[in-house]
């Protein structure tokens, strides 16, 4: 796809301009990326009505120069927070935003120091992470591509899950499949949790084998073109318990219930509550241990998050998770999670893979 | 491998006492880990005399007490450095070490704030990682076979190299076959970087094909059992020009004065400078435009820093990688890498992968 940088930054900039700010720091890999398109890991951006500026080490230089246009690259001199302060110092910066969710009071402190005493900092956090927030279109291309590729690598695994297979060899056909079909890897660590671990909502997958009768949370996501998807599937190795049916039934009415409450002016926190209840309509609010889902783009957690009494209000180009789950220690767990983008009108389903229990 | 997280959290004691210190928080993923076992993404670690308790949201909770012994699980509410302040305050901490490094500005106001203004807290950076530096003879058995799992890795995917091979169908080839051989995964995006991209020395693998005549720049690490391992070869398909021969030979032999440098006592500006010196002798120190080596252990770049006038001295049981190289920009470049152990006498060097010019 191509991308307009340029475009991005001047929505930057008028921000930056809203808030009286003469420039911004941008110290967020992510960030950076998305207003320049670099993809180097160590640097610093400073964006402002008198240009862009990119500063990086020499490790960077080469790479930034050719993966940007209309940036300042500048080759920085010792550490990276020294070189970003001494360059607002000599470019006389002005009221210059900064990220203090971005920046650790170590970097803080260096990058003061350097600024010197006349440098003008203002916190403001989230600037390009509210613009990050809005998705065109041919962002949700992208992205319903990569909620694609992912629902055809869990599908072409299905075959894999039997008694006897380890967690972790069905994790790496995983991401070797969504490599295959072209992401550049996974969005992050594939979860293939199985039988009691099920209960762990963040397990990593293990040499475990898979037994029978065994409940297999599968979390799995892939970059594509810079951009994430992640879904869950819960299956069962063999029939599932009366049980474990009625946790799962409710599990899939919590979930579609919390993609039905998505469209654009409605809060997260209203998200977060359509799918809640359902669970405590059954009884089981107790064992759904986190929150209902988070915003999906360049990273795989990002704004706005969708937990109890968030008051962000959803906008078309939102692109969130919808993920209720079930935990019972010792016994086994269940999580459905889809990606959802909001539109003008209503929303849509990103993730094409079929929710009801599959029983291998 | 069994792990005795006791004796490391009694190690931390001593330190603390050394500094007067009451209790240390830690909030870093791998030193909570290190101290613990705990392999959660969210939380925050407190060790004291009076015991070590760690705080986690409810997606980890059951987890930390599976991989835990002897510590105490607390379910955070609210924000985790509201919780972490707050548990401060109540339990009356005393003189607290914190990370500078390791809270960002936001975090430290939120707990600073939470803890109350009777709250000592003290800047102390670096205890864990330091105790990290200094590997056990588990630990070095550990690293040792993650590197030799990646030389492996790399034998087997040479015959893969030849032209009209995509970069990013060799790095998810590597990547799967590390974990079909017992790793957890790669200890950070596999390098597959060819012809002038060979000449960035933190590519990203592409959908470019290799072509005849070209170098190809490998940079590959596995995580097994929690240690990472890093490598770099680089190899040419089809002949080298004499240029190239020459450009080869001279990493190879600043490779070899790095590795040899190594020995405990020594600065790590000094093995930086054993490397660097050779390039310089042949002229290409313009192009190399990085730092000899980097400490390796649980994370892929850990302390010590091998780099210009670091007055680090190394001690048996470091763990470094000494990587020189040279990058011509438009044309290509040429890395070599290995893991090197300081051991009480000398050194072993971990990678067993020759380093001779491979032309395929």
């Amino acid at each position: 796809m191509t991308v307009d940088f340029a475009k991005r930054r001047r929505a930057a900039l008028r921000e930056l301009r809203r808030r009286k700010l003469d420039c911004l720091v941008v110290t967020r890999a992510m960030n950076w990326y998305y207003l320049t398109g670099f993809t180097g890991e160590s640097g610093a951006l400073v964006i402002g009505d008198g240009g862009t500026t990119l500063l990086t080490d020499g490790r960077f230089t080469v790479q930034a120069r050719e993966e940007t246009h209309g940036v300042r690259i500048e080759k920085q001199q010792g550490p990276l927070c020294k070189a970003l302060g001494e360059y607002l110092k000599h470019t006389k910066a002005g009221a210059t935003g900064y990220d203090p969710a971005a920046l650790t009071l170590a970097d803080w402190k260096v990058l003061r120091r350097a600024a010197g005493a006349k440098w003008r900092g203002v916190a403001a956090g989230g600037i390009v992470e509210c613009l990050r927030m809005r998705k065109d279109a041919t962002e949700l291309a992208v992205m319903r591509k990569a909620a694609v590729l992912a629902g055809r690598v869990f599908e072409s695994v299905l075959k894999l899950i039997k008694p006897g297979v380890r967690e972790n060899e069905i994790s790496a056909e995983i991401e070797y499949q969504m490599r295959k079909r072209g992401a550049s890897g996974p969005a992050f660590e594939t979860i293939v949790a199985s039988g009691p671990r099920s209960a762990l909502p963040h397990a990593r997958p293990t040499g475990k084998r898979l037994r029978k009768n065994e409940l297999v949370v599968l979390d799995l996501g892939a970059i594509l073109g810079h951009y994430c998807s992640d879904m869950t599937r819960t299956v069962c190795v063999g029939r599932a318990s009366q049980r474990v049916q009625g946790w799962y039934r409710a599990v899939q009415e919590a979930q579609a219930a919390g993609v039905a409450a998505v469209k654009a002016g409605v809060t997260c926190g209203d998200v977060d509550a359509a799918a809640r209840d359902v669970l405590k309509k059954h009884g089981l609010e107790t064992w759904f241990v986190h929150s209902t889902g988070h915003g999906l783009g360049l990273e795989v957690h990002e704004e706005p998050r969708v937990a109890r009494e968030q008051a962000t209000r959803l906008e078309p180009g939102n692109v969130i998770t919808i993920e209720p789950g079930v935990y019972v220690e010792g016994v086994g767990g269940i999580r459905i999670e889809d990606d959802v983008a909001v539109r003008a009108a209503g929303s849509e389903v990103l993730t094409r893979v079929k929710r009801d229990l599959i029983e291998i």
